[in-house]
């Protein structure tokens, strides 16, 4: 049944940028395209908005569909409106992105998608559509992020040393940091509470566990840090 | 001519929340409704987007439409897309916000306009639809905004007072500011020359003039400041 309107309309997408953090590299979830255009190609997962769902619950949709992937809480990103940024017709995309921990999330190709997996952030494959433009925001976006957010809650183990902590900076940073301002900085956020105990079975010198206090946490997550005026 | 498509697609709309800085207040720039729904409430401006057109180029047109508003840079704020947001038709909406001296812009109201005019951004009038969320959200990226980038270049005169400066900072966030305070955190990112020129005709201290090292400023709107790590 064709649906008719007095006016023309672009159609409405969803793309999704989730990165995953494997305690050594940034990972970008792709789905490899079963359809033309760009059939065979990578791409983020995403897909047509219903009438009845919000972006959000579409994108959510569809990287279960897609991915098999859920429990994700996404972010909105931007939205991607190019008129001939799709060769099928003038498709309209709100981007949306993540950043999840890789181990909790297993994927399996599903609906339209040939296959799906992790790949590193910083070196996909070559991307269908503009999703090259997407992730590049995105990436921007999630770099931006944890200079006015704390970051790590979900994303590292309950209980983790400083260098594990420095080391997930790292990775999303996407360079190397120096040891004693990164230790300073993060001490002076307040969030960290050091444990009586200490690695065990390493050789080198074992280093002290920390947890995050969850309630400062979430306080500066809201509040946001930065230039306090 | 009526348009036929395979699937149903939502409308496509930009809303834009434009702020206006008058050395007082914050302003908010609304329209009158002059055809139903909402006929004679106010809203912000915005219509629909055209087929050959990016919701950036749909912004501005429909700026310069309904309240005669050229020549602002608007910058993309969030998609709004709850499937009753509008009592019309399924619509979603990709809204746009913009900081600007309100003296720059004369308004004037045009199509589907009764009446444009600048309203206390913080107390504005009921609005149609959804647009007391809209605006509220653009109220709290505009706070946030401050806190990682410089503001005032293209708010405050060539050459202004610290007085003047704080003012506007005050006006943004909504709160007053700790005068010493401010000045330290100010004159600690670098961003301001002092110039060998002073208020004349004021009863209270001439205070001294300052103007924005433009370099560093456009440095610091690229990169941010905030948690330097």
């Amino acid at each position: 049944m064709p649906y008719t309107y007095e006016y023309p309309r672009p159609a409405l997408t969803v793309d999704c940028v989730v990165f995953g953090f494997d305690d050594e590299a940034l990972k970008l979830l792709l789905i490899q395209r079963g359809i033309d255009p760009y059939k065979g190609s990578w791409a983020l997962p995403g897909g047509f908005v219903r009438m009845d769902e919000t972006t959000e619950t579409a994108a959510m949709r569809e990287l279960e569909e897609e991915a098999g992937v859920s429990d994700i809480y996404l972010e909105q990103l931007y939205t991607f409106s190019e008129p001939n940024r799709d060769p099928r017709d003038r498709i309209v995309s709100v981007a949306h992105y993540a950043l999840v921990k890789l181990s909790d999330h297993r994927v399996t190709a599903a609906t339209d998608a040939e296959d799906v997996g992790w790949f590193p952030a910083d070196d996909p494959p070559p991307l269908a559509f503009d999703h090259a433009k997407i992730l590049s925001i995105a990436r921007d976006r999630l770099r931006a992020k944890v200079r006015y957010q704390p970051v790590g809650f979900e994303l590292l183990p309950t209980k983790f040393t400083l260098r594990q902590l420095q080391h997930l900076y790292e990775v999303v940073l996407g360079r190397e940091l120096d040891k004693r301002n990164f230790r300073k900085k993060v001490h002076s956020l307040g969030i960290l509470k050091a444990l009586d105990e200490y690695e065990t079975g390493v050789s080198h010198r074992a280093a002290q566990f920390f947890k995050f206090d969850r309630a400062k946490y979430r306080q500066l997550e809201k509040k946001g840090f930065n230039f306090e005026i």
